[in-house]
């Protein structure tokens, strides 16, 4: 009898923002899975760390920092193939994902490899994308507002037309991207109101009006939440 | 010292989704606030009633059931003047919010009306958005993806535009607009891609092919995923 693989949401950073679930199989399942810069600790492993029991075996998907766009193929084939070891020695399996799975996450590599041969759960996490509200203090959205979650290295020209069609956006993986994304935000009259934070829920966690953002300053982990109705919650 | 108003996201219904922190602050706050419907059990309680210790004081928001589009604005006004007092006497308020309270959740009218005069904080749940990918067992949103959340009120041809403008997309609140939404998706050619799910993560729980939904059938709380690549998560 094959062991189960969970992706498992452990939340934006704040270990405390991980699910009940995610803390009971914690507990119980013997081999859990982490990915990990080259060199270096994990940032998942951190997060968790407080939870987790000792005597555990980790195996860490080291991803080497490559220009390339998407992520080395390779490393999810040979993670794939250590991770199926444990699985059919019966061995349950989780895999730590920050925020949620399946929410802009690298887990899919592994579902994508994984699925039809094992049984797959996912365990959904509090995603950045409400954790960056909560910190902020204003609502993502309401009613019937359209709400569009936007890549950062998303083109200029992409970036102003799907902005026009949503009353409520987030820009996410922002990095190198932000000074372009800011000069769209400028460019609508929407920069007064976006919000900036980077890091949200985490020690680094840091707010900052947009323009006192340095335009080579700002980590993968921020983002920007722009509503057009602005403070209109009542 | 008046005490805090805590926003407490309690997650999409399993009551195991409820994070660490909201499990904490239900254990140490005196008042507990849920919306309920005008006759019944609230669904926000009954999702933390595994959790709830004895002797907390409770306030049921009780919302009339009504035709207007938006939920009536002297409901909240008595809310918060009934959690202001508590709140004035020094004794923390928790209001249970279903998924993320700032994740189209009715939160926002207590927060609109009690932020400048007292202390809240938001603590972010698991949204529906992410538990529904969970349950379907599929991405979703990857790489630079543009993902639109959609809610099912639209008219046919703001659906319509403004699903031209994302790879990934989810429609919420259907209920009534199901079959529109449905129509909107066929014309599109998106039908036979496209993923529905009510109630997700509750023990009511259903997941059918969009074909299969009937037209007068679908409740609030159902959604719809699209993802216009499909299962191309390798």
């Amino acid at each position: 009898m094959s062991g189960t693989l969970y992706g498992l949401g452990i939340g934006p950073g704040d270990p405390e923002l991980l699910t009940l679930k995610a803390h009971r199989l914690l507990q119980a399942v013997p081999v859990i899975a982490y990915p990990a810069p080259e060199q270096g600790d994990s940032l998942a492993r951190r997060i968790v760390a407080p939870h987790l029991p000792a005597g555990r075996t980790e195996v860490a998907i080291r991803m080497p920092l490559v220009e390339a766009r998407f992520p080395a193929q390779e490393v999810y084939d040979r993670a794939a193939v250590a991770l199926g070891g444990h699985l059919e020695a019966g061995r349950d399996v989780a895999v730590l994902c920050e925020g949620d799975p399946f929410f802009y996450g690298s887990f899919m590599y592994l579902f994508g490899r994984m699925a039809e041969r094992f049984a797959v759960e996912v365990v959904p996490g509090v995603s950045s994308l409400t954790a960056c509200a909560a910190v902020l203090g204003a609502p993502l959205a309401a009613r019937n507002d359209t709400l569009i979650v936007l890549p950062g290295p998303l083109d200029a020209e992409t970036l102003r037309a799907r902005l026009a069609q949503a009353e409520a956006a987030a820009i996410i993986k922002l990095g190198r991207h932000f000074p372009k994304v800011r000069r769209v935000l400028e460019e609508l009259g929407l920069a007064e109101s976006a919000r900036y934070v980077e890091h949200a829920t985490m020690t680094e966690q840091r707010v900052l009006p947009l323009a006192e953002v340095k335009a080579d300053a700002a980590p993968y982990f921020s983002m920007i939440l722009v509503h057009r109705r602005g403070e209109a919650w009542t």
